[in-house]
């Protein structure tokens, strides 16, 4: 990092880990399409094989099944549609979301609204399998296979999602599963196979990887798609037409190397400082609601209200103080709107409105957490104190 | 450049040009989403919007109306569809391309087939004015308004189209033009204001800028498109979801403002080399045809083919002594397969088969078109002699 600012928020975007970093570096030197037959090509050829194979160890999936998209965003855009092909089952008739899905697999896919059905989350913002389960059974019933896609971790309040489960389920009514894994790829294990996934997304900026990458990962070669969204050109066995972001993709694949390497490591430290920061929160104000309690979430993130203290207001203040936090979803236009994930569950719009979002990084230093702590126990105080004084 | 090799396909890709180089790098420093609030996203927000004021200036539109893309194909594609609405003109219900188009222009819009026309060219190259105007007469006769896309510059043949003339009999009937400019910009005077065109494409990595970006540049703000092509995130006003590539959009922004610069001294030492290359291809075998010939061209390009000698021989002959040049487009998987460019212009495949394009960089030196014409003279002999070795 450049400046001296405390940054937690890490879900957002995270600095490239060094390995990354001289990937990246390495092959800016080079200059080739990778789909040039030449000696310059071949070199850029090598260099985007190798990403793949790195970013498919990351989840477990054969290196062929892996397609190099410029973002998650884009692999979700990919992945949810109803074209998808398997062998000789049906033809996919309808989808379903679950309602916490990130904006790009909520509104992202190529589905028309008529098909596209949202599954219920819980209190807690964990899909509610029963429910999942009964509209399945409606499907089968009336001879439709279905795509369901189910993020493994939300990128708001970090829940996690019973993702094998689900697996089971989508298969016993011959549907496909795609999982939006963007937040949770380099976080904690993940593997496509006990997962018992179809398709996932991964993003390379969000483990550590370069900006301008992301893969939908295929669990079978089975699956076909025979309409891609990036069309004309053969790229990427003409799932992605364009020329490869061959920097990116090598940075990507550099940064997943090392985040499967570090996985265990980085996760105990996160956890022990989210643990921190979590009694830091609650000790300032017992009246603290945290979302996700309960859930299983993930060792990085925090997502939190104060009652009374809006989030815009507390990330102002927060920001002045040099310290980078979000007030849940950053992903879209840096308009603060009520979180859908948030509503989802059930949240009250007033109290939704206050929901902070604190994500912690691999590097992130048990100093900046306590300063955290330490600054927005004066600020909470302040702001409380300015509006009383406004309110009298 | 990392290698000695001598790299002569620069329409391909070309390397990065230092301005852009550095201001990539120092992206590369911060982290930070540019939507975020906070003052690390302000930060990375800032660095794109310089990038968009330069892009924005290297083709005379306002800033506002660039929109930053992962790649030239994926503008291209963004582009080719017949859902954009101007205010309260008719929608679009037709489209037409030039036979010349990339391939990410031919088949990679969202336009049904039975609606797609394909807009001839003559001989050398050059869309058919009378034919694109009797056309557009019999859109106009049945109250048609449509979308036609010609490209400026020729990736293969560097062949300049009249996109001007064209501009003025597409709206005097009532349609839209998009011209992909990815292989000219850069390398000709480029101005939205005076092609008259109403949307361009314009990539990074063609001008010296990093893979990884692409623009699509309107002229007008009136034009609206209600469904874009990546969705589900307010990032570049609506127009193109996903966070944005900070460091690629960084680079680009400062190899177009470097290309803006330098385009009059680079033109003009690309034309007096590509003189010299010409002038040897012909002295080494009279009967080499010049595709393009005849018709303005690109200052950097020359695809020519000497009867008898096939491409990818000479391709991997070429390749061996340290030469990168390729047979007609190489944005693709790899194949070398015939020219659709030059088999719209009516050359036969056994001689488009033997087409070689050569392209020139602003950095190219004379001795490396000396060595090309050198290692050529001996190289087409023997590949000569082994063929009649062969035949006898």
């Amino acid at each position: 990092m450049a400046t001296a600012r405390t940054y937690l928020d890490h879900n957002a975007t995270t600095p490239m880990r060094s390995e990354a970093r001289a990937a990246m570096l390495t092959a800016l030197e080079r200059c080739g399409a990778p789909s040039s037959i030449h000696g310059d090509g071949r070199a850029m050829r090598k260099l985007v094989e190798t990403a793949r194979h790195d970013v498919a160890a990351l989840v477990g999936a054969p290196a062929r099944n892996v397609v190099f998209c410029s973002s998650a965003t884009e692999a979700n855009n990919l992945a949810l549609c109803l074209d998808w092909q398997r062998g000789r089952a049906a033809p996919l008739g309808r989808a379903a979301v679950s309602a916490v899905e990130h904006a790009s697999v909520l509104s992202g896919g190529r589905i028309p609204a008529d098909r596209l059905a949202l599954l219920p989350v819980d209190a807690r913002g964990m899909v509610d399998l029963a429910g999942a389960s009964a509209l399945l059974e409606r499907w089968r019933a009336e001879g439709i296979a279905g795509l369901v896609s189910v993020m493994l971790a939300n990128n708001e309040t970090g829940v996690l999602q019973p993702v094998a489960a689900l697996a089971e389920r989508v298969h016993a009514a011959g549907g496909i599963l795609h999982c939006d894994a963007a937040q949770a790829a380099g976080k904690i294990p993940l593997d496509i196979r006990d997962l018992g996934v179809d398709l996932i997304t991964i993003s390379s900026h969000k483990l550590g990887g370069p900006l301008g990458a992301g893969a939908l990962v295929m669990a079978s070669e089975a699956l076909h798609l025979p309409n891609p969204l990036l069309r004309g050109g053969g790229q990427e066995r003409g799932w992605r037409a364009g020329t490869e972001n061959v920097p990116a993709i090598a940075g990507f694949g550099a940064a997943a190397a090392a985040a499967a390497r570090d996985l265990t490591a980085d996760a105990e430290r996160c956890r022990a400082l989210l643990a921190v920061l979590e009694e830091g929160v609650r000790a300032i104000a017992p009246e603290a609601v945290i979302f996700g309690e309960g859930a299983p979430r993930l060792p990085n993130t925090l997502c939190f209200a104060e009652p009374g203290i809006a989030a815009e207001t507390a990330l102002i203040a927060l920001d002045l103080e040099g310290i980078s936090v979000s007030s849940g979803s950053a992903c879209s236009s840096g308009k603060v709107k009520v979180s859908h994930v948030l509503t989802a569950m059930g949240v009250p719009p007033d109290l939704a409105a206050c929901a902070l979002r604190v994500s912690l990084g691999r590097e992130t230093l048990a100093e900046e957490v306590e300063f955290f702590v330490a600054v927005w126990t004066r600020l909470r105080k302040s702001l409380h104190d300015r509006k009383q004084h406004r309110a009298a």
